[in-house]
This record gives C-alpha cells, sequence and structure tokens, in this order.
C-alpha cells in the first residue's frame, strides 16, 4: 500500500515523492529492495550522462550549464553529484559545487547530492539505484557528476551511457590523466576554462594521446607539431573540437573546448553527446554497455545480500566469537576460520 | 618448502625475503593465506601506532621524526604509508611525503607505501596484513600513516593500538575535524607546524572540545578563556600540552604542539605514546582492543573469502548470465536474483 503510495508520487514526479523514494534506496530502509524490483521494468529511458575530472575542473558548472541546454529543448534533467566527504573538509572534495537555485525552482529539474562519508563502493552501488529511481521518474537526461579521487571516476564510468572527462590547462592533471590510463574511461573530452592560457596545449595533448591509442601516431604527431613531415610548414590535419567519427565502427572522442562559467561551448557539448548516443544506438553499444551494466549490478546487488544475510542471519558471527580465544591465543588463524565458513557454505551445512 | 624460505628470510628480517612476503600478502598471491597463518601466532608483539590528518599536515614528516627517536632509543621500525592513488594527480594525496632515504638504509628501519588504486576497504585489509608481516617479522613499532580523505583516517584507528590525528593551524581543518567526529578516535593530537600563527588557538579549541565532550565544560571554558568567571584575571587550570591523565579509569588525550619539520616536539609525542601504551595496558584496554580488532580482521577475511567463493567457484554467475536477458526485458530485477541466491545459500543448494 505504502509501496503503490511512494510508485505514484515518482511516476507522477512530485518532488516530495521523488525525494521519500530516493531516501528509502539511499539509506537501504525497509522495502527497497521491492520498490527497486517494481521500478526495475520502468528504467532504460533515461539517457546517462556522466562527468568526471579533478576537483576544481568545473563539474557542477558544466553541469548546470548542460541542464540549462536540455531544458531549452523541452528535456527534463535529474543531476547526481557524488561527493565522497572528507571527514576533515566536510565535503568540500566538490569544491567547485555552485548554488544551482536558479535551475532547481524548475520542476523540470531534480538535484541530488549523495555526500555520504563513507565506503565508495557502498556509494557507487546506491548511485546506481538513485539513478534507477530517477529514470523510472521520467527523467530525460541523468547527470552524474563525481569529484575524480580514488575509484569514483571510473566508477562513474560503468554507471553511464556516455563519460564526460573535464580538464582544465595548467593544472598538470591534463598529463596525469593521460597518463594514468583514466582516459579510457572517456566517450568526449572537454577541456574547461579554455580562456586560461595552455588550453589549446592540452587540446592537442589529449588529441595526440588519443591518437597513439589508436595507432595512427604518425598522422597525430604531425597534426601535433603543426607540421608536416617532410619539413614544410602544414596545416593540422584536425583542427581543435572538430567532430570525432561517428561511424558504427568506431567512435573517436571529440576533444572540445569549453568556458562553462561563461557559458561557453556547451551546445557543441550537447551535440557530442546526441552523436555519441546515435554511435551508441547505431552500433550496438548502447545494448551492450547496458547488459554489462545490468550484470555488474546484479553482481553488486548480490554480494550486498549475500553479506547483509552473512552476518544478520547466518552462524558466521557465532562462529568468529566461538573461535576468538582460539586466535587470540593464536592457535587458530582468520584464516582457517574463513576456510571453514567456505567449506560450510560449499557443503551447505552450518552456515 | 618455498614457505619456509619465506618464513625463515622473514624472522631473520632480510629486506628481500620481508619485500617478498609482503608483495606476496599484498597481491593475495599463491599461498598468502598460508603465510598469514603460519604467522599468526608471532604476531601481537609490535605496538602500533596510526598517524592520521589532512593532507598537508606534515604526516610523512612526523613519522619520519618518530623513526629516527625511536632508533635512538635501539627500537626499530616499520613505515607503512596509506596512499590511496587519484589517478588524475598520480598520488599526490599525500602531498608532504617527503624523501626517507637518510633512515631507510638503516636495516632497523623499513618503509613500505600502499600506494593502491582502488577501494579503500579492500586497501584497509591488505594494509592490517602487511602490519601482520612486519610485526611477525619482529619490528618493535609500526608507524602506519594515512591521509585523511574519506574512510581511511577511520580504517587507521582500527589498525592502530594507538592514533596520533596530526592538525595545523590556518587550515580550518582543525575546526571541520572538530565538528566531524573524527575527534573521536584520536588517543593524542598533535598541532603540528606550532611555528605558524594560531597554533595555540587551535590547540585550544581542541582542548575545549574534549572538555565538552568529558561533561566538564564548565571548567574546560573557563580555561579556554584564561579567566575565572568573577570576571578576574585567572590562571589557565590546564596549559597546552600538559599531559593528559594516565589513570586505568579513563584516558585524556593530551594536544601536543610540534615543529616536526625542525624536529621540535617529538620528544612529548614519544613519551605520550609510551604513555598511552602504559594506560592501554594496565585499564586492560589493550587487550580489549586487540579482541575486537582481531574480531573485525576476521570478519574481513571471511567476507574476502566468501567473496572469492561466490564470483570464482559457485554458481552465481551462472545464474546471473541465465537470468540477464529476462532482467534486461524488465521481467526480472537483480533484487530477485539476489533474493533467489540468499535462499539457495540459506538451504545449502545450487550455490
Amino acid at each position: 500500500m505504502q509501496l503503490e503510495n511512494t510508485l505514484a508520487d515518482l511516476r507522477a514526479r512530485r518532488p516530495a515523492g521523488l525525494a521519500r523514494a530516493i531516501s528509502i534506496v539511499e539509506n537501504g530502509r525497509s522495502g527497497f529492495e521491492q520498490l527497486l524490483t517494481a521500478i526495475h521494468p520502468s528504467t532504460g529511458r533515461a539517457r546517462r550522462i556522466g562527468l568526471t575530472g579533478p576537483p576544481g575542473a568545473g563539474k557542477s558548472t558544466l553541469a548546470h550549464q548542460l541542464t540549462a541546454a536540455y531544458r531549452a529543448q523541452g528535456l527534463t534533467v535529474a543531476v547526481v553529484a557524488v561527493d565522497p566527504t572528507s571527514p576533515f573538509t566536510g565535503g568540500a572534495l566538490l569544491g567547485d559545487r555552485i548554488r544551482m537555485e536558479p535551475v532547481s525552482l524548475d520542476e523540470g529539474v531534480f538535484i541530488r547530492s549523495m555526500a555520504t562519508r563513507g565506503s565508495l563502493g557502498g556509494l557507487a552501488t546506491s548511485t546506481r539505484e538513485v539513478c534507477d529511481v530517477l529514470d523510472a521518474a521520467g527523467f530525460d537526461r541523468l547527470l552524474i557528476e563525481t569529484v575524480g579521487v580514488g575509484q569514483s571516476e571510473l566508477d562513474v564510468a560503468t554507471m553511464a551511457d556516455s563519460t564526460v572527462l573535464v580538464l582544465v590547462p595548467e593544472s598538470g592533471d591534463g598529463i596525469q590523466a593521460l597518463k594514468s590510463g583514466v582516459m579510457e574511461i572517456a566517450d568526449l573530452f572537454v577541456v574547461n576554462k579554455a580562456d586560461r592560457p595552455g588550453a589549446e596545449k592540452l587540446q592537442h595533448e589529449i588529441d595526440v594521446t588519443l591518437g597513439f591509442r589508436r595507432g595512427n601516431a604518425f598522422r597525430r604527431l604531425r597534426a601535433h607539431h603543426g607540421v608536416r613531415l617532410d619539413g614544410a610548414e602544414g596545416k593540422r590535419e584536425r583542427g581543435p573540437g572538430e567532430p570525432g567519427s561517428a561511424s558504427p565502427a568506431a567512435w573517436e572522442p571529440p576533444v572540445l573546448l569549453a568556458a562553462a562559467s561563461r557559458g561557453e561551448g556547451t551546445g557543441p557539448i550537447v551535440e557530442g553527446l546526441d552523436r555519441h548516443f546515435a554511435w551508441l544506438t547505431a552500433s550496438g553499444q548502447l545494448a551492450e554497455r547496458r547488459r554489462r551494466r545490468l550484470t555488474r549490478r546484479t553482481q553488486d546487488v548480490v554480494r550486498r545480500a549475500v553479506d547483509r544475510w552473512m552476518w544478520r542471519e547466518s552462524q558466521v558471527r557465532t562462529i568468529i566469537d566461538e573461535r576468538l580465544d582460539d586466535m587470540v591465543a593464536g592457535r587458530v588463524s582468520p584464516y582457517d576460520v574463513a576456510a571453514d565458513v567456505v567449506a560450510g557454505l560449499r557443503e551447505g551445512v552450518r552456515a
């Protein structure tokens, strides 16, 4: 009955009902599995767009600009900001968080901060579930923003249909990102704060690195140096911000310049995301990505359910307690106990 | 046989053997459980000291100073630096990491960086295991240093006998730490970079907050303002850096000033840690903390073993694969699958 009410509120996108549903899911409150099971058939409509990058890259500002652009197209937008809280800074990891009041008064916009102090793993799972709720509520676009610390920028790529990597010139983060392999996750690069020196240089570096990755390093290197290899001055073969290929065969991530705080460069990003989505659909990658996502998602849900069963219902706690004195005395190790528990599960006894 | 060799090398504290044993444990390589089981009876000798605090607080410098001080007492020291790597900054979260070559040429010192990109949870577990290896190898003191981001400063408290919270004036981190409840984990406060303005102010703030916590806020407030409540100028009742009580009844965390980069203030920290350890022993808290630690540790080991069994040996993967099409079609939800898996475990069938 209560579930029915929550579902009705959700489908009507009533803000209070939405907030209640999210809160049930986020806190794993009684009935959250039933709620998520009930909405499962209604998910899969929203396009999920991940925004990641180092602190201070302007992800929130960009999220704000994208929201305004989608609203201008008549689309509804939900923004989920994943912000692993530092107990020292009180959540300032997303230091560039801006006030989003101007759009948040709009019924077609919903903003949720997932500022949970605790393990990133658990945060990723509940973020996915909150995204499902927003998807089922009928939002056309989900923007999932994460600060690029630890695992989170990799997690966002497993949540989104398209992932935007936001970098800024002069911070050195760009080069690090190129080295670290985090590039792999980006479907679209945005060099933000492009009014600062070094923006085009960073854009070129990304472009060259992408070229190396695709094995046509020769052409890219030439392009990068702006010279032909016979020594004559040449025109760069691929200008900054030119669209990547949208053929079903391969997606070439575009590298776009933007100055989100001035509202510059948002149009091409929206357009790049539309082309990426068209490519995902045409190439069959969308279905493939969503299957993979659902598999990983189910693994997480199973893992959590088993964990909960193990510590709340099974006899594992008792087994550990019973052997604690032996462990303290050094006669038994934690690994002996773990082996016994697994043996028990294997045989379907005790546990 | 190979295990025997590794154990012999470990007990002789041969650096190569030590590095090999740690690498086996850190990477969960074949035989790591046997190794940890074999060393389990030899653990429990080392005193484990956690150092935590915000980035830039000077934890590494302090670790360096403490290492030198313990070496001067003829004690051996292992330093484990837990540094959750950011793919953007390439591990610079511990931005104040200093070169420790001067001490690292000393055979009585071993330094290990746990710079693992990935989940903090897994990192915490393998850090505990590496500490066990170093404990079994006979090091007298283990210094466990973590950068204060996310969960890590709370994890360190569950790894250590004594936890030192390092703060610096003027950063605002101090106040945040006081608000966030991270104070609870500290057995000793160090206000580092005490040559900077605001050090004594921060020390007082910590002191007052500790007083509130203990319920004698009245006395503390007076002490803080340096006035008697009748309005006359009074002498502060407890000066900065004065030792907290070492009675078995309660431990009052001392709040010490230091300037680790100049080597100032290390002596009182070493002495404070000795007093804390004496209190832990006398009060029975040491045995209690170590029992709790072993319980949590065993839970982690069991969790990991069950997880590994579930995904490598059991039929859970197959169950998920078989139902993926139904999930994609919305006929079955991940929560249905999870419920079936748990039901299977409960009955000891299928899984």
